[in-house]
Parts: structure tokens; C-alpha cells; sequence
């Protein structure tokens, strides 16, 4: 599938909005704008499509309306922000832009932000706003994860072969829409949570031996890491399987990258890919490997967070997830992926990870 | 200056404690480790050689001694775990060594160790019984941070040249000591806490432009970076400069890589960097830059530690940084290298660092 990037014309999308402001007020209309509601109420996982969206109540934000027009005034300041990062073909993090966006409206004491937090909220409604996803309007976000497998890319205009990065990997940038792949040989991605996870397969060579990408970020994968993903998926039908802990953490992981997530919901076309699969650690996984001895006791806040996935409609009608976290609530304690170094080092490598995908023993 | 790696042989330092302690037993004696006391008692800042170090005062760890029996089997067992990890050359994550170390000591039901925290700490008292550091035992800290620059190196067999890593850089994996430098071509190290900020250097080809590397990891630094910060200055003398916030925070992240901190005390020879400079944000900066604006209230636990850094000794007797830490109490307002994007995306690396850079003015 191509990619749908050139088509969306970010510049564009930003010019039709000014535009559209514009006419309204040379028709002596009051300027407006008009998108999806982000609000836990209009949230929605949809069976159809199996991600988590925002439904049909829209937010209309005009300018002549005391309780809007700071927020008017926000959303056009981030615009006109971003706007200059494409002109200026730059990038910018969410920091960046609260600190072009921060300063005090002229003839007044009044600030255009005063914390972070109003900036990022903005940056989401020109999302739905303009279509755009914050990397196409040059905004980046967080920064992290490495990545090892036989993939030649072309970013920047140097050419970056994946199998020959030492043992630091290539660095994940917060930004993948440029990457241009120019050689991809590989039959699946292993995605994990945790960077010592990846060292250890990387040191053991799995992605060489199981022809495959190796990619990991630290705890929540970063949406760098989420846009990779699913542009191998969208571009090459790659199977991703994710390696995570065999607790609700782990698990909620694996979630967000399947479904997506309430506080990027109005992104999840873009960011959530449906053929991701749990690869493990799970339940059973237990016995079968022999981490009677090596697992750890829960905590309240665990087994609480165990309820609420368990009621997460995505789980909810899923018999094999069911039965996940069933079985994790009475077994009272969790396993790490890292449990398995107490049946070797390399025994993730060697025998855990080879003999599950070869099973195909994949929680969907 | 030559790396000492090779003259240590980390596995023939394993197996002298080995032989000591068969020696004792043979001997009829208590088998006993004598090493420097790790305790805060016994840190001491030393003006002579500028680092927190260890005092004079000895821990004597014995086998028949009911409160050390313990510590003794743990030692012993992380030592012959290390052992193993050397012979077949493989490396593993602290959490990897808990679990080769947690399980039941046998016809007991007795835990070898029961928390993570304390295979750590006998890792730490490893690194002082053999004078080895946990990554020459094979032992990976975490993994974090990205890098370029016009320097190639070899690792693992790839050569790598991290002038052409795209956008992403090269990630610097948790263990940097097998890296070997084939050409480096730099006048100095820009190392700053933020990968965003990195990201926005990397964009305008800062490094290129100043001929001078870039590196960053998140928050605190890695032992990773820090060990290959330390490697650039010993073997090529580069002088390293520190960009940090204008906060208590950020001039900590600098404190420890130049003086050392109190949890790696017993390292401070392998870790520290006494010719890193601190290059700003600087209180004078704000008028200088006109960051005015563009400042963020401290709050009480900012104040706080302003108050703990003054005290330290190692800035107690610097006027300069005395300077600093008032006048940033007295400003109440931290000032974030990002506030420098109020002036322009790219103003931090067109304007602020040449001219800092030019003017040399660093807090030393």
C-alpha cells in the first residue's frame, strides 16, 4: 500500500483552513471550526473496524464565544506554528511548540498558554482538524528504541543497512514518515518492551538466524515505534508479534498497539495495526518452560489493573484473553520476559522464541 | 591513553578470588572478601583528585559469620554467574543476573535473594572485591541514547560510520567497551539531556557544521554514555560540553558526570569526566538570550535541592557555580534549553551554541 503521505499535502490542509476562516469573516460570519469530539464520552471501541474511535459528536469551536475563544485563538497560533515548521521543512517536539506558542497576547496580560499541556491538547484537535497526524505537521514526539534486521533504508538521503550496526542498533528516530525502504528481507518483526530484552537477542544474532526485525522501545512504545510497525505491516504484510511480560503492563502494551489508545483514539487509523499478535509470555508459558520458581508476586495495583483490561470491550468478548487474565488473577504473581534467563541466557533465543513461533502459539 | 581493558582479564580476576577463598578453606581459615566499605559514611568528595570516592574504611565479608553468610552466598553466586556470562561470551541486563541468581538455596526455603536490589548491590560490591566494572564482567547497564558525528568505529565486526545514520543516529548500546575508534574526526563533545533536543541539532546538521559530535541520552545519563564520553576524552582528548536545563536538575546531570555520584562512588575512576564543561542554560543567558519570557517557576522541591547542590562540596567552594545557584534562587524560574525555541526552531543551534561556543563561555 503507498503510503498516503504526498497525497495529504500538510500545507495544504493548513492553507484550506485559513481560507475557510478567512471567507467566514469576509462574510461577516462568526470564524469557526468544526471536528470530532475528544472526550472520554465519544470514545468508542468499534467491533468493525476493532480499534478504539471517536463517535459521531462533533465540537464546533468559534471565535465570538467567551468560553472558546482562547482556545480559538490557541488552535489558529499552532497552526500558524506549524505552518512555519513545513515551510521551513523542520521538525519541532511537543516542548518546542509550547515555547513558540507561550507568550502574552499583545495588549494584555494574558498568556496564549501557560502550560504544556494546552499546546498538546491543541496540537490533537488540528489532528482532526486537518487529518494530519502530528508527524506530517513536522511536530515530533518522543524519541527512543533501536532496531536490527536485514532492511536497507534511505532516510535523509544516506542508505542505513540494519545488519550492520554494531551492537547499538539504529537508533529509532521520533519521525519515520521519510524512511524510504530500499531492501526489506525479513519474514516477521519481533517487537519487545524492554531494551535489555533486544541487547540480549541482538548479542545472540535472532534477527540473522530467524530472518526477521528485531525492535524494541522502553515501556510504552513510542509512536515512532508505532508508525514503523505499520508501515512494514502496510507495506510489506509483515506479521509483528509482540514480546512482553506476562502481567497487565505487558499486556496493555500489546493492547495499545492493537487497538489503540483513549488518549490518541482520534489517531488509531494511523497508529493501531490489527494483525499484531502476543507472541508472550503467557499463562501457559509458565509450565511449559519450567518459571514456577521464577515468577513474582503481584501487587493490589496490579490485580486492579488486571479488572479493568478484563472489561476493556476488546477483551471482553475475547474467550483466549479472558482466560489470560483469569488465570493471572489466581496465579496472584507475574512473569518477565527476563524470568526465561533463569533457564540460561541465551535460552529466549535458543529455545523459547524459536519453539513458540514455529508452534504458532500467538495470542490474537 | 591506551584502555586498560585487556591488562585486567576480568575472568583470571574471578578466579583469584576463587583461589583465595579454596586457599582459606584449605586452610582451615574463615573464608573472608576484604573491600572498600560502601556506605554513605565512607564517601568522601576528594579535592585532589576531583571526584567522590570511597575513604579508607573496609567491609570484611565472612563465610561463618551469621549477619554476612548470607551476602557471602550471594557473592559468590553472582561472581560464579559473572564467571559463566565471561566463558561464553555473552552479556546480560542486571535484571537477567537476579534471576540466574534467585532460586531456593538447596534443602532450604531460603531464597538466594529475594528483591533485585540485592543482586545490585553485591554486582557493585563485585566491581570493587575484583576492580573490574560491571560491563568488563559482562554486566549491561540501561540501554539509552543516540549519537552522530564524522566518526566511524568498528563493533562487533560492522564498520559504522555515524555521519550517515539518517535522522535516527546510532543507538549507543548499554556497553561501550569493545568499541574500537577508527577515525574521529571532531573538536569537541556536545552532550545534552534531551533527545529532542538532540533531534533539532541532528536536523541542522549541527555536528557537521561545528565538526563536533553529538550525543544524548534521557534524563539522567547512562553508564553507557558516560563510559563513552570518558572513552573520547582519554583516548582523543576531546573537550565534552554539558547542555542542561537552567535548573537544579540539569546542572545534577552534569554534577555527576564530571564529579561522580554517590550510588557509583566506588566507580568515580571509570566513570568520570573531570574536563566536562557546562555550557549553558546560564542564569546570564536569560538577559543574554532574552529568555525573559520565556521562564518556568521552580517549585518547592526545585528550591529544595538548589539548596542540597549548594552544599555539596564540590560546589560549595566554586564561585561560580555559587553564583549560579543564587541567582536561580532568587529568579525563582527555571529556564529550559527548549525555552531557546521561543526565539526560533533553529535559533539554538544558529545562534546560541556558536556564540557560546566562540565566546567560550563555560562553567568549569
Amino acid at each position: 500500500m503507498a503510503s498516503t503521505k504526498k497525497i495529504n499535502l500538510p500545507e495544504e490542509k493548513l492553507k484550506k483552513l485559513g481560507d475557510e476562516l478567512v471567507t467566514q469573516i469576509s462574510r461577516k460570519q462568526n470564524p469557526s471550526m468544526k471536528f470530532q469530539t475528544r472526550a472520554l464520552s465519544n470514545i468508542k471501541y468499534s467491533k468493525q473496524t476493532k480499534r478504539l474511535e471517536l463517535g459521531k459528536s462533533m465540537t464546533e469551536r468559534s471565535f465570538f464565544n467567551l468560553g472558546h475563544s482562547k482556545k480559538f485563538l490557541q488552535t489558529l497560533e499552532v497552526a500558524a506554528v506549524t505552518k512555519n515548521l513545513l515551510k521551513e521543512e523542520k521538525h519541532a517536539s511537543l516542548r518546542d511548540v509550547f515555547y513558540q506558542v507561550k507568550r502574552t497576547i499583545p495588549h494584555t496580560n494574558v498568556n496564549i498558554v501557560d502550560e504544556q499541556a494546552e499546546s498538546d491538547s491543541v496540537i490533537e484537535d488540528l489532528e482532526l482538524i486537518t487529518g494530519l497526524s502530528r508527524e506530517q505537521l513536522n511536530i515530533n514526539a518522543n524519541k527512543n528504541g533501536s532496531i536490527a534486521g536485514k532492511v536497507i533504508i534511505e532516510d535523509r538521503g544516506d542508505i542505513i543497512d540494519w545488519s550492520k550496526m554494531g551492537s547499538g542498533g539504529w537508533s529509532v528516530p521520533s519521525n519515520v514518515e521519510d524512511i524510504k525502504f530500499k531492501k526489506v528481507d525479513a519474514k516477521f518483526i519481533l517487537y519487545m518492551e524492554k531494551a535489555a530484552v533486544w541487547e540480549r537477542l541482538h548479542e545472540d544474532k535472532f534477527w540473522n538466524k530467524h530472518n526477521c526485525i528485531i525492535m524494541s522501545s522502553q515501556g510504552q512504545t513510542t509512536r515512532g515505534v508505532r508508525r514503523l510497525l505499520q508501515r512494514f505491516y502496510e507495506e510489506y504484510n509483515l506479521p509483528i508479534y509482540v514480546l512482553a511480560d506476562l502481567d497487565p503492563w505487558g499486556f496493555y502494551i500489546y493492547s495499545v498497539i492493537k487497538y489503540g489508545s483513549i488518549a490518541l483514539a482520534h489517531m488509531s487509523e494511523k497508529l493501531t495495526i490489527q494483525s499484531v499478535r502476543f507472541l508472550g509470555i503467557t499463562v501457559e508459558d509458565i509450565k511449559e518452560y519450567g518459571l514456577e520458581k521464577h515468577l513474582i508476586k503481584l501487587k493490589d495495583v496490579d490485580i486492579n489493573r488486571i479488572d479493568q483490561l478484563m472489561n476493556y470491550d476488546w477483551f471482553k468478548d475475547n474467550k483466549a484473553w479472558q482466560k489470560q487474565l483469569i488465570e493471572l488473577k489466581k496465579l496472584k504473581a507475574k512473569a518477565e520476559i527476563q524470568a526465561l534467563s533463569a533457564r540460561g541466557i541465551s535460552f529466549i533465543s535458543e529455545k523459547y522464541l524459536p519453539e513458540k513461533i514455529k508452534k504458532g502459539e500467538f495470542l490474537d
